[in-house]
């Protein structure tokens, strides 16, 4: 297994200069940071692109859903490119020109397949919650075998694609630093709330572990 | 001009249920609240998406970059999809079926065009500024007609397309209720933090107010 990815005229294509990334350890952080992504497919030679959340095992990318949706069916087994983007800042320079956004992304190119095997499935989707809750999910009730049924898993391998990272202040013109514009960066990041239990929850039932200290 | 957006096959495609929102006042909403957005468009048949920033006037999303991306020029007078998502939640339930997230996002099917006028193209740019950073654009040097050449803007009619959104806690199934399971919602936020001066900024020059107060 190479610690990079293959690199190719489509990883390119967004890629031509300084910021482009391939090696697997900053592809994989950037996934491992951020669960929401787009996935985008083509459908009688039109664009579709759909967000949803992504787990990551090892050296591949997995997302859900329901087997009735019409997309998730059409971008199986299809060439998929599923792209995860996080934004870290605003970067205010002293010229329009140059004012930027600090983000960290990843773009992947390949063909996504299903995952059939049932075990197979339930496992990938135990993975799925407990990469985000750990240990939630032998506490759930027993997954029915038609609510497996009703769930598709698609999954593709982190073989071609990149990352792109933008960190730091803005790069001005040398002659623009003479000018009294203010210039920087606006922060953003995302925040956890104080979780809201729901109404229903049984008496004496308290707050696990895995919700009290969850972060993004 | 419609208070609501065409219905066809390609939006019915993720709306197949009651998630689903046509109509103008959500849709612009989700666009105004969320500058990122991910572009989805095919070359050679295949899925391209590229996260960018969008701005909205009136019924047009508009998104720039370099001139000299490939991917932008191919993208240019061509089918894309724009999607726009924003994550508020992840919602626990009683059962792994039932999890959820709870969101907002807004997919826009249609033809890019490339705003050819430079005036045009210079406005667009500044109400892109100033869409985020009120009054800020006035403030910058003036642009260079070499730095207009080398940026590309890209816009396209808000006339396909859909939102979704989901709010709320878990729907679990009735019987789920008498399980002793923690349920509820751990909400998430983008917040900014406190700007960053860059350090070259000349004495004197103080942070004004559009990035002091400066909000998502």
């Amino acid at each position: 297994m190479s610690d990079t990815l293959t690199v190719t005229d489509r990883t390119r294509l967004r890629r031509s200069h300084q910021r482009g990334h391939f090696d697997r350890e900053t592809i994989n952080a950037i996934l491992d940071a951020q669960p929401m992504c787009s996935v985008g497919y083509v459908i009688d030679g039109k664009p579709f692109v759909t967000p949803t959340l992504q787990w990551r095992e090892g050296n591949h990318v997995y997302w859900h859903g329901s087997s009735a949706s019409r997309a998730l069916r059409r971008s199986r087994e299809a060439e998929v490119c599923l792209s995860v983007a996080i934004l870290d800042g605003f970067v205010l320079a002293r010229s329009g020109m140059h004012h930027s956004v600090n983000s960290r992304s990843v773009t992947l190119y390949g063909m996504a397949f299903r995952v059939e095997d049932p075990e197979e499935k339930h496992a990938k989707l135990a993975r799925f919650v407990n990469g985000l809750f750990p240990g939630r999910y032998e506490g759930l009730r027993d997954e029915y075998a038609q609510d497996l049924k009703a769930t598709m898993v698609l999954g593709m391998e982190i073989a071609e694609g990149s990352a792109k990272v933008r960190t730091g202040g803005p790069n001005d013109e040398e002659e623009d630093y003479d000018l009294p514009i203010w210039a920087g960066v606006v922060p953003v990041r995302m925040e956890v709330g104080e979780p809201v239990p729901d109404p229903r929850n049984l008496p004496g039932v308290e707050m696990p572990e895995h919700v009290k200290t969850f972060r993004l």
